[in-house]
């Protein structure tokens, strides 16, 4: 458990490292499948105040197992994805500008390009809003479950496509660990940047050939792949 | 009152650090409701040079308490401020860049995403035009009017709704201290970002639906909240 | 004339600190009206080279009176702007993102806003494009000359409107010394990033009102001029 | 060899420390032509893992004659244009932000101002897309040749058009030597960015006339340049 929460603080600080956050504004967790314990930022803490001790320990029912603190508001939305998806071992949630405004324009983020096959299969999709009885409910666990809902309608695995855009709000990005999913938040930051200036210099723009995005994602995925040692 | 001094300083060198002036384009007052004293930016200091001492303190109908320096030229807008609303405890004005070019484009920011509504009740309201009376008259203090008109016309307490932008010039942000203040002139600048983004992306973006709007603002306002420790 | 190497270097090396620059696309230079001479940074040498001991100090006729360097490739357009107004002190070419895509769009930058008309008093004119001719012939003195041709035009004093788009190229600012010259290549930049982003929000954004360009003009300029110590 | 592999590695590093990538996606390789050896970066190492004694020498038929470590994924595009050209002696990919968002639209970028034409002759072309054949087969070396395709189609010597966008991918960039091809590189995103602002700001925007591309381009590079010591 010392050694995931190591993991899940520095993915955590990872975030304004790479100007992902502005103030308390996102969390990383990590799930650890053999204990079943989830580790999660605390909520509203400052990251200079951040510390591998102040993280929170919890088991996939939502119990606090360790920590002294109350964990992220967003919580329950990062449980309902480690519950859905066995091979999901950590998440992150931003307000990132750019993949932000795509979800405050309810659009799913086109594949235009190799730097985004590298990593993404697809399109990234973006949710439904929810209605205003899931909102006056359990708002943070229907928030997770209009993900899973986006993600199962395309009928592809998670670690193939590792990001929903929730509309309106934002982007929840994940990976097989902690450190992938920051990773795979800072693609999509980029992506989503590249993706909005690409349709403005070209209101034809067109997804990539199914050809190309093939080879450079099974260039770095699955057991053909040859990028890397 | 040194207390307040050394927490306006403070507010106005997190200005330049989170990049929402360039010069001297920028003040942070701060209010001391019991004393009735305002502590605020001197004119045209660069920020290198602020100090707690040469910062001026005033009394509410402009008079200078304390210090050897002229107050910022737009004193008179922060003052109308406090005067009109006795919650306000901070205020802020900056050029930052994405807020600017609302005002100058003379709109409204609109509530697209949750990141706006976690602070922002409603769409940040943008001021008329001064008259050129106005303007030939006591312009800073009429800028200030003007402001406290457009907010009043909203019928929402002031820290519900915590900036205004001036049209053609740029916007003031308040909180209920200088702190607070000046936290809020970065979101609305990050804000004010994503907007125009949202809107590039799609010309038929609608701004956050009413109960989305209520769940986020009231889970960091009010007695329900629940966000941080 | 120490000096002065002294000042136009820090307003060379200002230039890569605000990130006016990349790599060597900028100069500045200095004038001192007393001893007739013009202070400029050596062609293509890089800014962290650079060192008051190997600017060139030169006449107005532009002959080298010291330095063992060759001066700045545009340093006929500079003596041509010393030599038609003797209240330029300092100026200052860049090739800066922002205010170069105006030049590139052959627009003169409109004045939308406070932060513009508290330096300028107009909006920014862009030149014609030069002849073949005048680019065949001296090109760099041409330059100059366009330069000022587009100020006459305008009736108005150059410190007054500090700068011009030359078309298809960049902007060349100006000041009352080489370090004003710079301090308004940053407010250009500021100002031209902020016009663009301005249109984008409104199809229909207009000029400043002149009383307001009135009053913040004068409130930094002129005798009665009531910003700052 | 080891001072190829001192320059190659040198240049490598600049590419984050101009922005130009973000985690490994890029690579810088050069070419000694005497020995016929090129030094290429190894496949998705760290910048900061990175090291002269860990770079890959091969020759021009793609054997690996020093080091442990796999060559770049892009190896097979690199060797096609040092056997294309002679006079290219380092060659760059990048994902940069703005260049690549050309490729993904697919559009070639348009010489609109003198800060392209101080290093590009022409508009930077873009390639035609890659067929499903070339792609399933030898990927990488057809990209190369679809580069040297683009290229040989503007009859143009390499080095006057040191650069060529793969559609949907991103830029491909070179020079006389490695430091000069990551300089160039560092232009291409630079007039990228301006060039889409600028047809942001004018629907007209026009290429530059060729009189003065011709004198800005020559003022830099032949035997009648005279930029530069």
């Amino acid at each position: 458990m010392e050694r995931l929460k190591t993991k899940v603080y520095e993915a955590n600080m990872e975030l304004p490292f790479r100007g992902l956050v502005t103030y308390t504004w996102g969390n990383v967790s990590g799930f650890d499948r053999e204990s079943g314990y989830m580790v999660i930022k605390p909520s509203g803490v400052k990251y200079e105040d951040l510390d591998p001790e102040n993280l929170v320990v919890m088991d996939l029912k939502g119990n606090v197992v360790e920590g002294r603190l109350k964990p992220s508001s967003d919580t329950a939305t990062h449980l309902e994805l480690y519950r859905a998806f066995p091979e999901i071992g950590g998440i992150v949630h931003t307000h990132s500008v750019w993949a932000t405004s795509w979800a405050q324009a309810c659009r799913e983020l086109p594949l235009y390009g190799t730097t985004q096959a590298d990593y993404f299969y697809e399109s990234v999709g973006c949710t439904r809003q929810l209605t205003d009885e899931e909102i006056a409910g359990d708002y943070e666990k229907n928030t997770g479950l209009v993900i899973v809902e986006t993600l199962l309608a395309r009928k592809i695995p998670p670690l193939h496509n590792p990001a929903v855009l929730v509309a309106g709000h934002g982007p929840f990005v994940w990976g097989s660990n902690a450190e992938e999913a920051v990773h795979n938040a800072v693609v999509l930051e980029e992506t989503a940047k590249m993706a909005l200036l690409t349709e403005q210099l070209s209101q034809s723009a067109k997804p990539l050939k199914a050809a190309i995005r093939d080879r450079h994602f099974y260039r770095k995925h699955g057991t053909n792949a040859y990028y890397g040692q």
